[in-house]
């Protein structure tokens, strides 16, 4: 398959070093591919670990043991394995993975529950144990790489590597944070194949950290959609070193939270956009908000069935105002909703108010800037407080030629 | 827009007269066309009915009244406007319908609640009275027309006639049905309508008729989904004229109850289907068992899941046997599954059992299968007793074409 560079994609940029984090990758072949597919994150002693997983019920190995790990709320390292999900594969799938965490915990002299590994790829396919091993063996002892090196190897069918990166002022202390994601089908995070891992050298309490990421989940992941499709792996982790010695983080109220939950939801947003911009086929990036919700959740919902119906999608690729579209996706995401209250816009500019077209819309503003690449749509229920902003990208043919001509 | 005839199309079958029902059609010219766009159906005194109508938050005046009046069981006349579907336009478009109930109730000197109005077509666009009017007018004194020439008159964007019949014994009477439908989700480019008219001269209560309707529907309309977007005006009624002269049939323990249901529900699963088989793009025509489920209600449900997965269906357009994207889809559906009790076969052959792929899987077999027009997915959740099939279409850049291009 010819995969061309997303014509919404960003150039990676320059994210810091985190101290007690380093990098690797290795090759494991676990498809005929000439490039790393295996890769590796050493962290520091006294990791503290969150975790946000796919909700589906028929999740992989990886996520059902990634799940009783964060319990525990320590790390000491991360696999990422590219080319095969070893999802829907039985105890041979399992056992692939709790060989993996043996084999670094014996490694790196930790325990296999502090091992966090994910896998992404094919389907059914259990991963090789033999491929996993050598691969394993080879990453331990590679030379360092960087953040973009990273951001590749954990690829699969993505167009472009994705990273972000922020910091936030704990008290005087200086903290750094630097993500790196992928995903670009089987989008809709209850998570999606969507891989993302935060890194930060802040000082952080487990459980507090795992509540921080749950936040910024529920504003940021859980609010892009590419096909409505949920994948069985979906992954969000995020990693404390604690090596920023800032004063511990462990509840609100402590001095420094705010700014870093701050910082952490900057690099969350930017890392789920860059997801939405890599989405299959999209032409077009597209933000959704809605205002006037019965509540905040609610408005996520009904921005949701915006951003996932075919026909709005389609509409936005043909650059097409179709307000009508619109209007039934509200109607449909089973949502309270006033038909004769709603009124809904595109780029700013409202096209029907009060449940009527408006008597002096003028479409051809409207019609510019569906022309161009950063779409806005913007939906007042008119019935509460309840507001939300989810991100999509358009559907077009670059959609159904990568998915009825891919081959698993 | 060029709409080329449905490869999945059916020849539209023979239908019986209805006693008590007379067809007629004229021409309204809601849009700038040649055809008859004005549906009319005169019902006999004494005629009950039933209905169902879109679950949309943002539902048309139609819809609205047609629930209320639904519940006071009589029916005098059905008018069917194409080409506006007068939703999304507040109080002129619902002193539309009334106009239309008004006139219409004059004409047959009945009350205005026994005439129901239906519209498909853009959305937003006020129903224009003048011209309603003139088509009520000419209709009323216009020829009787066949059933053929009704289903013509409903159709938007459709790319053929659909009907089905049905007979029943009822006791020692042979009652006649005959129904007719227009859409598909989105064949009408704007929006999801579908606009479903069954008749028959079997005498009915009305509570009960509603009841059988509403329990086919369950089984076969809501068993449907083109691409999971859902009009603002789907509805599907039934009359009952009483003109067969059997037994009233008033509950399921009446003599014949069984067997009118069972030709309702062959009615409504026929045109369910045609609807399918008229979907935007369509290619084949997919049917999705599940069985092993924790209840009917939550077998439909994974169906649909699978059904509106864009990546299941951009998969067998593609003749790919993905029964990975089949587990995802299962996994997304929010219902009760056990991933290693799950298998999943297509046209009969499993591909895998119990979580994991056959080990003697043969995919030759299932790929000849998928390079038909008719395909089966099966899934057993292996929990329950819970069955349901539901019915789709492959997803193809025939129906991006439809949907991008298309300017409303």
């Amino acid at each position: 398959m010819d995969i061309t560079r997303s014509p919404l994609a960003r150039p990676f940029p320059h994210l810091p070093q985190i101290a007690g984090v380093t990098l690797r990758t290795a090759r494991a072949s676990y498809k005929d591919w000439d490039r790393c597919d295996l890769t590796f994150a050493e962290l520091t002693d006294g990791t503290a670990v969150g975790g946000v997983f796919t909700k589906s019920a028929c999740a992989s190995s990886e996520v059902e043991l990634g799940r009783e790990q964060v319990i525990l709320g320590s790390a000491r390292a991360l696999v990422v394995n590219a080319g095969n999900s070893n999802a829907f594969t039985g105890h041979r799938g399992r056992e692939a993975v709790e060989q993996i965490m043996a084999q670094v915990a014996e490694g790196l002299r930790c325990q296999p529950s502090d091992v966090f590994v994910s896998s992404t790829g094919v389907i059914g396919v259990p991963l090789p144990k033999d491929k996993a091993r050598a691969g394993v063996a080879a990453v331990l002892t590679a030379e360092p790489c960087n953040w973009e090196a990273a951001a590749d190897a954990i690829a699969t069918t993505d167009t472009f590597a994705k990273g972000a990166g922020a910091s936030a002022m704990l008290g005087a202390t200086r903290a750094e944070l630097a993500g790196i994601i992928k995903g670009s089908g089987m989008i809709a995070p209850d998570m999606a194949t969507m891989l993302g891992y935060i890194f930060t050298d802040a000082t952080i309490a487990p459980a507090f950290l795992q509540e921080m990421l749950e936040a910024a989940n529920r504003a940021t992941f859980s609010c892009i959609t590419v096909d409505g499709d949920t994948s069985t792996s979906d992954t969000v982790l995020a990693f404390a070193t604690g090596k920023a010695s800032n004063d511990l983080l462990s509840g609100w109220d402590d001095a420094g939270a705010d700014a870093f939950y701050a910082a952490l939801l900057e690099v969350c947003r930017e890392l789920a956009q860059l997801v939405v911009r890599d989405g299959e086929g999209a032409q077009k990036f597209i933000a959704v908000s809605v205002s006037g919700a019965a509540d905040d959740d609610s408005a996520r919902r009904v921005g949701l069935s915006i951003a996932n119906s075919p026909l709005v999608k389609t509409a936005i690729a043909g650059g097409d105002a179709n307000w009508g579209r619109v209007v039934m996706a509200v109607g449909k995401a089973g949502e309270p909703a006033d038909r004769d209250r709603l009124s809904i816009g595109f780029g700013g500019i409202w096209a029907a108010r009060d449940g009527q077209p408006l008597a002096d819309y003028d479409e051809a503003p409207v019609a510019r800037h569906l022309e161009g690449q950063e779409i806005t749509v913007e939906v007042d229920l008119g019935i509460g407080d309840g507001r939300a902003t989810v991100w999509t990208c358009d559907l077009t043919h670059g959609y159904i030629a990568i998915n009825a001509d891919y081959r698993s």
